[in-house]
């Protein structure tokens, strides 16, 4: 393999997600591309850096200079607020269409095992949120179901539960899946979590 | 989502094999990066496109000013060339390290539904490459195994079958897949297309 090559897939296998395979088909792809269509992908990615930044409130993603589309926004129900790990979870929620509330960013999540305490992710800003809100009324945790996104949801309902309802999305067997595909695990702890039925 | 967002995810998306989920991944991963990190990224791309060229005899993809890894490598069997469609299909074959003879690449595919002809795809170079030749034992076909993949296998068996030993790579049922995963039309032709076992 040629060695601009080499050095192009290494840096495009250090994206998340993609293998030397996909690395060497996008190379190519982008090999074969217009030169004013490369120039513009090259640019938006540029300008996407350069300008865009979180949200000082929910830490969502927005365009520098331009309101928050969450806390600016009059039309979103302030008496709910949603708690996301990762600012690319908003997106994730938003896509469903159900939710019309408020989001807070945790950049980030508790693991005592790499020494993130409550202290390095936005728990203080969310209880300063809080505490200045007339109208909350849920705090709906959406962290992931495993096991620091847990002890993250746990953390928060001690927090807020004397403040607010707090409330957790819904987690188990993979909705649709089938339990013969499913992980062991992912069966034993559907299994104790089993709710009643009426 | 904010604007930045949604065009640097669209442009993502314009690369073969990444949805949309994926390229809000790396839209992100581009984010947190280190600006040195960025940079260099972004420069390897540059670089890559504006310093890579095809071999002008194997059509393989080569460092400008640098000699071709196979048509000017003395270590390559002379005496057989494998055909491939895609430049990239190269690699996958290199990939195995069985193959140690030269290249041709034909940057395309027979195809009379897109209305691609033998004069459009690097037919006459092959030819011109094997009438030069004077070691030339075996022509190896290695494109894909689909209904152009096959058209154009034909076609070169038909041209070069009194020059050289004609063969192609063995397709069939993926190998190590299971039959109950397999595709109808999978199972249909490996069917169709059995041999004696001996």
């Amino acid at each position: 393999m040629n060695n601009l090559l080499k050095r192009t897939t290494e840096s495009i296998t250090s994206l998340p997600g993609i293998g030397h395979k996909s690395a060497v088909r996008i190379a190519y792809h982008l090999l074969k591309r217009r030169g004013d269509e490369f120039q513009s992908f090259i640019q938006s990615l540029i300008d996407f850096r350069e300008n865009t930044e979180f949200c000082p409130i929910c830490g969502s993603l927005k365009d520098k200079g331009i309101p928050c589309e969450f806390c600016d926004n009059p039309a979103r129900d302030k008496t709910r607020i949603c708690v996301v790990e990762q600012p690319t979870d908003v997106y994730v929620i938003e896509n469903t269409r159900d939710y019309h509330g408020l989001y807070h960013v945790l950049m980030g999540v508790l693991s005592p095992l790499e020494g993130v305490g409550p202290e390095d992710i936005r728990i203080r800003e969310l209880m300063e949120r809080v505490e200045k809100s007339d109208h909350l009324e849920e705090i709906i945790i959406a962290t992931n179901p495993d096991i620091e996104g847990n002890a993250t949801a746990h953390y928060l309902h001690e927090v807020f539960r004397d403040r607010a309802t707090v409330t957790r999305i819904a987690s188990g067997l993979g909705i649709g899946s089938q339990l013969d595909y499913a992980d062991t695990g992912v069966v034993s702890q559907a299994f104790r979590s089993r709710i009643s039925m009426g």
